[in-house]
């Protein structure tokens, strides 16, 4: 792991770059706003901390309400547990038996649960936690138009529903109706028709469960750009957004439902860069690139720098092109760049320097950087 | 950092995934290849670690002749020097103070040089190493076509020589003439074209630098694409290429001097992976997305596995198509990838798992992972 890029105390100059920087204020700001939407519309929280991979974030969202995390990995609950936090859901498969086993060595000390789209994975994760003497819940993942995991909606999915409430050291906890593919539709208008046709998809399942009287506890799903659909639908009961709490140029780039830009959180995560060449006649370059910032979703945005904008991305460099000779960055010049995708960004560094009035204030280890496996 | 995906004399059925698996005999195959070629050419070979991140395989291109490493950043050359490597040049400006008292710090172990583009940053140098009471070499970088950073060839880059010449614990030690632009130009026509440019400029600045009398002991740069054109040309002196060791799909892309396929090097590199739902009618999900594998350049290749490709990618899942039901693979299947982009790739990753013969060889953390710093 590399040495944190600041110490405690320090003045925002002297962060050392490229640095992965939260402004702590606006972090605090979207935990709160996102608390309030799901405790005004009567549904659950349950972040993703696929998006901060952070014990202590996660321990802030939980503060205000939320009532567990969401994780992808196992690697990813083994941090978070670690970390104290003792409610995950994986809204993910699990395959493998040391997986599996690894799994359900969390359970003794959280509680810990699942999701499913194959019988063989009932059985495997039903003879693991049989050997590691714990309980482990089981959710179906139904396919809700992402078209990536999760069984077909209906009769397929109450089998499985029913296969995992039979499995001894299972139990069934609900349906997994995530649609990862609506989030980011360009208009509301679109995401609202993605969002109704997985409502429909979660109906006809609840209807196959209910000759078999399987209780749904959770119905989970949504993410930062449908959560207000999911959350007024009468259906879910819990939200797994991630992005809220950071933001990234992708979510600021939808629509919201007055056509408007989508500004309901704020930016609270930045690549902080310094201008390390300005030999060019043109463009300066900062020492920040594809190993610092995700970029498959675009090159950054830069942060309140009029008339400067990013042109292009390389491994480890990013340039600029600025308006005129008076917006040219100075060498050295530290420059504020808001990802274009923040998961696979903050998964690129080790530390996030919380920062606070102009000063850090936190030194976090991304506990679940790279927790992949 | 994570737990390794595996155990030395595992067989490779046993590796978690998703792991970075390198295929130990390609791997060697490459480094001796071209060492080979930069023998026959009568080149000097310093090959760039921001490829590999690794001191075990910079140590294997030292053994078969490479003169030291490149890197492009500090925290690079810090984990190089404290595995064992002792010549070493940033192929890249540093800005900021404590960077370069960093990098002043390992002169004292290793033999150190790195580039300027500015004068200001000759002198920021020229300070560090005096307080550190070491000598730092100091190479010019031209932009020869690259557009990114460099000052322009001839006069102007032979007065900033003549700066580092003069400047107190620093020495003058040639010119940084990398074209990165031309590396993945598609055919080979337009990447000669590309670097007989690149000499020009470089000849160009060597009749600027004549009257001073000032010697360049480096002319460096060359990359995958190119490095056959610059060690021919006569004025090159030293090799840099980072990507051969590995090979990825985009340098599989370009063609050869024939118009074909560009086969010089194998691919050594591989994100082992696993499928982990088989739940869509038309596609199986594997368990190795975003977060291992870097996808701006491309999903990634499938390899040895007939009738499937990669179809999408996202965070933590890559979808994978298959032309028939007989080719459909099943649950829990090892799927082996090819990445896009070998850097960014491994960057991702904190252990290379070496396999030979079907078993796990070596595991080596990948030093400088995040070393952006």
């Amino acid at each position: 792991m590399i040495h944190p890029p600041a110490e405690i105390g320090a003045s925002i100059d002297q962060i050392e770059t490229p640095a992965l920087v939260i402004d702590l204020d606006a972090l605090d700001r979207n935990i709160a706003k996102m608390a309030g939407h799901a405790s005004a519309a009567g549904v659950r929280l349950r972040p993703h901390a696929k998006t901060h991979k952070s014990p202590e974030i996660a321990r802030r969202q939980i503060a205000h309400g939320a009532i567990g995390q969401c994780v992808q990995k196992v690697g990813e609950a083994e941090a978070l547990v670690r970390g104290g936090i003792n409610n995950i859901l994986v809204s993910n498969e699990v395959v493998g038996e040391r997986k599996l086993r690894r799994l359900a060595a969390l359970a003794g000390d959280a509680t810990i649960a699942l999701c499913f789209d194959a019988p063989e994975q009932v059985d495997a994760m039903s003879r693991a936690a049989r050997d590691l003497g714990v309980e482990v819940g089981g959710l179906v993942e139904i396919d809700v138009g992402a078209g990536r995991c999760g069984i077909a909606p209906g009769e397929a999915a109450a089998t499985l529903a029913k296969r995992i409430a039979d499995s001894p050291h299972l139990t069934f906890r609900g349906l997994q109706a995530y649609h990862g593919r609506a989030q980011h539709l360009a208009t509301y208008q679109e995401r609202a028709q993605a969002i109704a046709s997985a409502v429909d998809a979660v109906r006809d399942t609840l209807d196959a469960l209910a000759p078999a009287n399987l209780a749904c506890e959770i119905i989970g799903g949504a993410g930062t750009g449908t959560f207000a659909i999911e959350a007024a639908s009468g259906v879910y009961n819990e939200l797994q957004t991630g992005s809220y709490v950071f933001m990234d140029t992708e979510y600021a780039s939808i629509t919201a439902p007055d056509g408007g830009g989508y500004r309901e959180f704020e930016h609270s995560l930045f690549v902080l860069a310094s201008v390390m060449s300005v030999a060019g006649p043109e463009h300066v370059v900062v020492d920040a690139g594809l190993k610092s910032l995700s970029a498959e979703k675009g090159v950054p945005w830069v942060w309140n720098r009029e008339g400067v904008e990013a042109i292009g991305i390389s491994d480890e460099h990013t340039k600029l092109g600025f308006k005129s000779e008076s917006s040219r960055p100075r060498l050295g010049e530290p420059i504020w760049l808001i990802p274009s995708h923040c998961d696979p960004t903050v998964n690129l560094h080790d530390w996030y320097v919380g920062v606070r009035h102009g000063r850090v204030e936190a030194l976090w280890p991304i506990a679940a950087r790279g927790a992949s496996i």
